[in-house]
């Protein structure tokens, strides 16, 4: 049966495929996409199990939302992009709209509101998972991510923020960070708040715009963000954004208190109280952190590398922050009347490792099986013998997988690095012993069955 | 600044958003999505942690691919579902489709293409995902799964078929299984391929729709199928199906066929030859097993529970299989002109995590937190010092995160299933010793700060 493909078409729109011929699917992933290789792959299982390790000493537990919610339920507090319609991927049902979770601090939402008499109070749990945005595709912005979160729902107590930075600290160093490459940066919500009622910005599209322009300081510069402050911008493309319509005068001042260089919120003075009964000093305050998300309403911290990271061609880019989050005490009231303060913490997992695999050596070990040669296909009995012996006692071990003769099946097990080829034909029979080529070092070793596992671990 | 919601819109048709005043969102999660608590998560970890050395020992190396893809690199080979032209989540990009992958095969197949000169020759690769379908919602059926798969690909050697069934057999049997609890049920689709010829059924969509038919004797039995291959089938619903249109002769001539209870193919005598060699005895051969994917050219199989499974109400359910796979030689070649055969074993984790727990007595541990009540704010510092003792000794350990009275924070302590509470207020300050209270037993010792970390050993 020959079997057909969707063709450039979408799959929801060919019925009829399985008898259309068809040109050639792409090899391609979409922009925004990638495939994930070993390595980084057992990296990161090591950052994840060494965070889970953490979150559970200070107490969290675990939980799992979907990957979909409705639309509604979730909402849309994502920062403006290129194409600020399109923040989520969103997909009509029968009668509702599902979206791909952006973030999964809006999920925890909606799952405290619908579990709020079970749940305990205060709530704290961690959980992993992949985010989606639909984010203008281009070179080095991606489209999926997976994150670590840690939040506490049900306490307004600052203690709680202060521990997720003191946490984050803990994860960053049990992951081979020094203290000098690292910092928590943090500031507050209040303080662009108080700048709001001294500026007299009421209304919640400018107060947003604001916002959004004052989070891409990092990324542009101040000189820039002043014009999206004022009437506006034009990019290096001519696209033009408008601006939030502030006077110069309002700009000064909105100015002036980001650069102030120590807090005068309430929050942000007790919470430093409490980072010194951690002994906590590896922060700083800096009032030009924004956090993209627009559920935040008190203290916010990011969690930023102070090393270089560079780019698939060695050029340094601008690398951003590795994980924060935020007090977001009202999120949950969005589905009715919760007595639900919280504040929590998100990792970007797929950044941190790939800051991790520069900064660090990491020894992961990629595990490559021990290669029974097929010299004789009347022996495959007793090669699964072998392979079994090997097997049992823990040894990665596969009888050669292919159909090629001798000189294919050493290339193979070359180029899959593996550390030892095991050859056993009609001569080795004949002495009761079989052959052991170490692959790393070329040697070979005639020796007996019984051996065999001990010889073996000696080179693995 | 009030923040709002997405409303029933979907997210991308709500530019203006914030100002609006919109109903409540639901709390509701979409039909086929679920939320999956701690214990739960905790087993699936074990088991995937089980998959993962199993696999490992075998010689399969990782890889991770994304969750969506060009919806025409996938293409379409699920089987038939209530709404067909929808059984993928689908999602309009720039210029092209772009889908949610709904398995780990058609994926692998498109990285194989795109890197084929790189990847050593055979490829085996292990790989853990979440795959979507979009079903028509309804209960017990999921729109999201988490699959954990393996594959070689670059063989025709039937040994590659026979390890597959092997392992997921160790596997089983590691997770706790006896071989009277499961079974490796073999089949191939050389069977009906030969099938086809001998009645002369030439035309794709005609076989595609016996095949079908075939797929769901399990769920309907062979009268409903008979009608399935026939003209066609009405269902409870009303609904009515259109059938392949085979004739009455032709229909006897499978069913005949289907009841055979040994195989004539080759794959299948020498795959069987293979499980000899390797004393592997847990398996039946069995001509109704089709599998739903499309892409399958030879030797099918599926593992089996042996034991009943009940679903939330207590009642038993028709459960399916817990994994399966198969050859699908030709995959690879729809990107072009590829040597490329492969097989391949999925294993549904969230299917077997279900029925495991039903099965065994999982001894997971969901650690607690021992609380440290908050008796005095102007403690907080020893608190904190205390805190950091146990968790320096890996004891997981909380002040009491909210903000509530004694009677509070020990209904807290309670409710989240502590081990133990900490008492230390001015009393105990005053005698040098702190109180510890076991929350199973409900005795309290009064203890020095030196002795607290063996204390607790005692008891958690």
């Amino acid at each position: 049966m020959e079997l057909g493909v969707g063709g450039s078409n979408p799959p929801c729109c060919t019925k009829k495929m399985v008898n259309k011929k068809i040109n050639k699917p792409s090899k391609e992933l979409p922009l925004g996409f990638v495939d994930r290789n070993e390595k980084e792959l057992l990296v990161r299982d090591f950052i994840i199990s060494n965070i889970k390790e953490v979150m559970i000493k200070y107490g969290f537990q675990y939980l799992e939302t979907p990957s979909f919610e409705f639309s509604d339920s979730i909402g849309k507090f994502l920062p403006d992009k290129d194409r600020p319609d399109e923040g989520v991927f969103s997909f009509k049902d029968e009668k509702k709209w599902l979206s791909l979770r952006y973030d999964l601090t809006a999920p925890l939402a909606r799952y405290i509101a619908k579990n709020y008499l079970e749940i305990p109070k205060p709530f704290k749990r961690y959980q992993l998972g992949t985010v989606w945005r639909n984010e203008k595709p281009g070179p080095g912005r991606f489209r999926e991510f997976l994150q670590f979160d840690a939040d506490y729902v049900g306490t307004r107590s600052l203690q709680a923020d202060a521990e997720l930075c003191v946490m984050i600290s803990e994860i960053l160093e049990n992951c081979g960070l020094a203290k000098s490459e690292y910092i928590i940066k943090i500031s507050s919500r209040k303080i662009t708040e108080s700048l709001f009622e001294k500026i007299k910005v009421k209304n919640d599209q400018q107060k947003l715009t604001t916002l959004r322009a004052l989070d891409k300081i990092d990324r542009l510069g101040w000189d820039e963000v002043e014009k999206l402050l004022g009437k506006g911008r034009k990019d290096k493309s001519g696209d033009f954004t408008k601006g939030a319509n502030l006077s110069t005068q309002n700009i000064q001042i909105i100015k002036k208190e980001l650069n102030k260089k120590s807090p005068e919120t309430e929050d942000l003075i007790k919470m430093i109280k409490i980072f010194d009964d951690y002994n906590f000093s590896n922060y700083e305050f800096d009032p030009s952190i924004i956090r993209g998300l627009e559920y935040y309403t008190g203290v916010i911290f990011e969690a930023n590398l102070k090393f270089d990271v560079k780019n698939d061609k060695g050029k340094i880019v601008q690398f951003g922050s590795i994980g924060g989050g935020g007090r977001y005490d009202n999120l949950v009231n969005n589905f009715g009347n919760y007595d639900a303060p919280a504040t929590g913490i998100s990792i970007g997992l797929d950044r941190l490792v790939y800051a991790l695999i520069q900064k660090k050596e990491f020894k992961v070990k990629q595990v490559r099986p021990v290669v029974i040669c097929i010299l004789d296909n009347s022996l495959i009995k007793e090669y699964i013998g072998l392979q079994s012996v090997l097997r049992s006692a823990g040894i990665s071990t596969e009888i050669y997988p292919g159909e090629g003769k001798l000189k294919k099946q050493m290339e193979y097990a070359n180029k899959i690095k593996s550390p030892a080829v095991i050859l056993y034909g009609e001569n080795e029979i004949k002495k009761g012993k079989l052959t052991l080529r170490d692959l790393s070092s070329g040697n070979e070793k005639s020796i007996e069955i019984g051996k065999l596992v001990n010889e073996i671990k000696k080179i693995i």
